[in-house]
């Protein structure tokens, strides 16, 4: 097992990767204050891994909660029913929550445990591969508004994080090259060595290998707690974290949330922000090229939705959170594993980024 | 105008006293960073005041949702209309956000500007006593659950707060005498020489005197500011300013919500923690009898609800936040000016409280 510190001071936490862990007392106790414990889950993960949670919290109060899955429940009505489930079974302020799934459970449960009573404790189990190198890290929480995603939520940090590489056994094709699309994304903005180790070595992740996949999440990790460090709250340098994130976000919200998925929206997003970054004179083609067939390798898509018009990407990318002023925002790349945000965008080659798929006829 | 600073280091801010302050611009340019505006305000309070703060906010994109007026409202899918029109305009994470209200809008407010985005400034612009007094001051915000009240909430501080006496005069005297309970706390709290100036100054609040309301006002404030700034998240000694409240929290729970206003409601619990401190030997039973005639003088009620059993107190109680581990704490008075968190309640005692009113033939 390998242990990574987040770096927050007071609000500090480890990382605890490895395999076999999710029904390790030892790894929970220390992180539990009170004697009640709500585990948050979903109808997928329940059947799979709840037991094994269950097995590790003996001596407590253990309640739970079971969410229906997909991005589509990620929100104010479905949050409502954890705390329906808390205020029943009279949880206090010294209870623990556990977030036991993907980024949806982790993102939704870390809001309710910001918001019930003002603020209580939770633990975050990630079971997919996009929220162990991704949503468990930095304490972003929040759920979705029909008219933009992730507007409702807080920063709050988690006790600790446990990170079973077991689970990633479970985890459907699909939903493992969404995970690597964020994985990618560390490479990309600060960590060029990394980027070229996943272009030799995206096989072996796509093939579950166990000291590859532990690799790209410790990597995954500390790339991203090294960045959330010098900047909890977004003022700054955290933004960078959103590369491919603005476009990502218009897709998913066009199409419907749980339509496309999470990594798989940013994926393209991501080409579509080093194709503009190439426009503008900062990477070259070759760069462009090299990612798109990495994506590719992934399994991840390197279009956006055929029916998507200019218009529906700039009208959904200007209610985005790093909107400032009515002019739109973007993390672009100076090069391969150098990130900066920038507002001094020239619509005519945004549109010409957004339409660039249809004009070399791949969509 | 009285200027009083809410000293929380880098979250410090002004609550400005006074009268005629609402449409005065240099009181909120200050405090407004970006260059959008929204104004909550509910049906009862537009009419009288909205285009007034309107008019203090020209050359700002201003939006306004006008809410349903009461505590019944104060849920999570009225607060939703708050997000709906943040994002319908397009407000990003500069915005501000202005809450024109009594407590109910306070908080609401509050918590939408907490949540927002995972966080955005708002302006407390508060129109009842009870809100100038209580909900301004600390940074507490929240929604009620169906199964208790503000259970949905987080801690945070405004930019400023401007506490407009002139908005009193259009103040029902049902909500002004709610306003003087929680008055009335801070001296049983901790300030038994403006406990005393009340005894003597009730006739001239309830006639809604300019010079005593202010310095009532402002004492209140200050008394509250001191307590918060030793503990702004309530960890420890900021919980006797839930003196009433615990019993105050089950009548409101029971009677549904906005029956009973929460002035009134506190009003009778702290009585009975009176009641229950004079049991357990620390007030004489003349402090409570001059309690009784001090909250009656007010107009406010001194015995619970008709239709509440023990058990229906006993199991609210159970489930305020202030419960650590299923047993009930409580705020009690050591004496008038001095109060203390307990949870070494003895069970008889309790019962003899809340049966009280019954015995003295009362109800």
């Amino acid at each position: 097992m390998k242990t990574l510190t987040v770096d927050l001071g007071a609000r500090s936490y480890p990382i605890f990767i490895g395999h076999n862990l999710l029904a390790d007392p030892a790894l929970y106790a220390p992180y539990i204050k009170g004697k009640q414990v709500l585990i948050v889950t979903n109808e997928t993960v329940a059947p799979l891994y709840l037991e094994q949670v269950k097995s590790a919290l003996t001596g407590y109060q253990v309640d739970e909660v079971i969410l229906p899955d997909g991005e589509e429940f990620k929100n104010l009505e479905i949050l409502n029913r954890i705390y329906d489930e808390l205020l029943a079974k009279q949880h206090n302020r010294t209870t623990t929550l556990i977030a036991l799934g993907g980024g949806v459970i982790g993102d939704m449960t870390g809001f309710a445990a910001a918001s019930y009573q003002r603020g209580v404790n939770f633990i975050q189990v990630p079971t997919t591969l996009l929220s162990q190198v991704d949503s468990s890290v930095g304490g972003k929480t929040a759920v979705n508004h029909k008219l933009g995603k992730n507007m409702i939520g807080a920063f709050h940090q988690p006790q600790c994080v446990i990170a079973d590489t077991e689970t990633l056994n479970t985890l459907p094709a699909r939903e493992l090259s969404a995970g690597i699309a964020e994985v990618i994304k560390y490479g990309l903005i600060c960590d060029a060595e990394f980027y070229h180790w996943l272009q030799q070595n995206m096989a072996s992740l796509l093939a579950k290998q166990p000291a590859a996949l532990a690799y790209a999440i410790e990597r995954s990790c500390q790339d991203k707690a090294d960045v959330v460090a010098q900047d909890e709250t977004e003022s700054g340098i955290r933004a960078i974290l959103n590369l491919g994130h603005t476009f990502g976000h218009a897709i998913e919200a066009h199409q419907g949330y749980g339509n496309w998925l999470h990594g798989e929206a940013v994926a393209t997003g991501m080409l579509m922000a080093a194709d503009l970054g190439c426009r503008m004179g900062d990477l070259s083609s070759s760069d462009v090229e090299a990612l798109r067939t990495l994506l590719l390798q992934a399994g991840l898509p390197v279009v956006g939705p055929q029916d998507m018009s200019v218009e529906d990407y700039t009208s959904r990318m200007l209610v985005d959170k790093k909107v400032l002023d009515g002019r739109i925002r973007l993390v672009l790349l100076r090069r391969i594993g150098e990130a900066y945000m920038t507002s001094d965008i020239v619509a005519d080659q945004l549109t010409a980024t957004l339409t660039a798929g249809e004009q070399l006829g791949l969509i």
